[in-house]
């Protein structure tokens, strides 16, 4: 399950300001340059931007807001972008060891944006690590790390062959897997095993958790439903249920 | 604060595959065509949808998917727009008086698929309504009304001259208002009102609740961070939130 020679994650271009800002305060990886669009309104958190980069030596340039965003590959850049060195994965095994492993697993996730908002999320909720598949998910596009709000810095991701060996390589290190699906009978709010290391596993918007993935969990757990709608976005379900975790966690 | 005579949501083009099949599902508003992307791949979604159409005596029409992406104002239409009458807003008043009112505020949410999603989770959670400011937050434009996935059917929406002189209204109709802040000693979880009439009153993204509204808020409450990263996107917090009140109301 270890990641390819020359494997990465992308996210070499950084648009949007909490995403940059925490490229630069972060220093995991070595930033190329920074584009602020000319004429932008005066932000705090840009002049944090120029000064992180000064200090590192790191090119800031002015550009042109329409280059800007054709630099960025997305329109809400918010007015600045950089480039960095692409994201490493982290070993699958690895996250699986940390005595207290806290692990959020996404399968067939396409949208970037929903990509992003989950790992943000689950940085925020406590998470230790993300697991996605190396093929079939979203990458680190503009659009997810834009979203992921800086988090792609900080929380360590293993890009697996399929989710569902990975959940195989997870009961082996004795870290439990959780999945959400809309038809199980327990709810998330009940898991009892909130406090012991674990992986929390999302499918993809619409479609739910994989056959084969689903069979590897060890649990199954809803959010309960109100209303007419059938399905909550992945963002808001990961959102759900990281935070449900963290709470049992803090008790 | 009823709305003024002629004021609408806006809403009157649904782009998407849930946004347009909740539309056909609840007819609460006259829906005038639907336009299906020329050789979209077969799915049952799309069945449902032609098929409540010809039901409903809508027309069907199948069009070039540029022109569809056109018409629908977003990129990320999934092949189906519909065109339908605008949605009216529910008095602020009449939300205020359900004996079980749970309703969330938006005090300057700009991203329309910020303010979908928060409709979409808000309604999953149990929630009776929602208030948004009629000028400074975003409308209900294509991009939020797919984000909705058809929540903007169900979900009665107030629109108000301001989210401070709301929470006056709901304190005088005995409605308790939850603002989320980050500074807040009370942690969400822990909120004694939650099965009381309530209001969950959301801030700006970045910037969080305005002065104003924050000094009209009975009770602060905030999400209880980890990790480097300072804030949550709003779309989370509200899920966060919502599904919390939900489990105390479920108690």
């Amino acid at each position: 399950m270890s990641p390819r020679r020359g494997d990465d994650l992308g996210a070499s271009i950084v648009p949007g300001r909490r995403a940059v800002v925490e490229l630069l305060r972060a220093q995991r990886r070595a930033v190329r340059s920074v584009s602020v669009a000319r004429g932008h309104e005066a932000a705090a958190v840009l002049d944090e931007i120029e000064h992180l980069a000064a200090q590192a030596g790191t090119p800031v340039q002015v550009i042109d807001p329409e280059r800007l965003r054709r630099d960025a590959g997305i329109e809400a850049a918010q007015g600045v972008v950089a480039r960095a060195d692409p994201i490493v994965p982290t070993r699958l095994a690895e996250l699986l060891a940390a005595p207290d492993a806290f692990l959020v697993a996404l399968d067939g996730v396409t949208d970037p944006r929903n990509l992003g908002a989950v790992l943000r999320t689950a940085l925020a909720a406590g998470a230790t690590g993300a697991v996605v598949p190396r093929h079939r998910s979203a990458l680190l596009s503009p659009a997810a790390v834009k979203a992921a709000a800086g988090a792609v810095e900080h929380l360590p991701i293993a890009a697996v062959g399929g989710i569902a060996a990975a959940l195989e390589q997870a009961s082996r290190a004795a870290v439990w897997s959780v999945g959400l699906d809309a038809d199980a009978e327990t709810v998330i709010s009940e898991i009892s095993v909130a406090d012991r290391p674990l992986v929390l596993v999302f499918g993809a918007e619409g479609a739910g958790l994989a056959r084969l993935a689903r069979a590897r969990c060890d649990l199954l757990a809803r959010i309960p439903m109100h209303g007419p709608l059938e399905s909550l976005n992945v963002a808001a379900a990961a959102a759900i249920a990281c935070f449900e975790v963290a709470r049992h966690r803090a008790k």
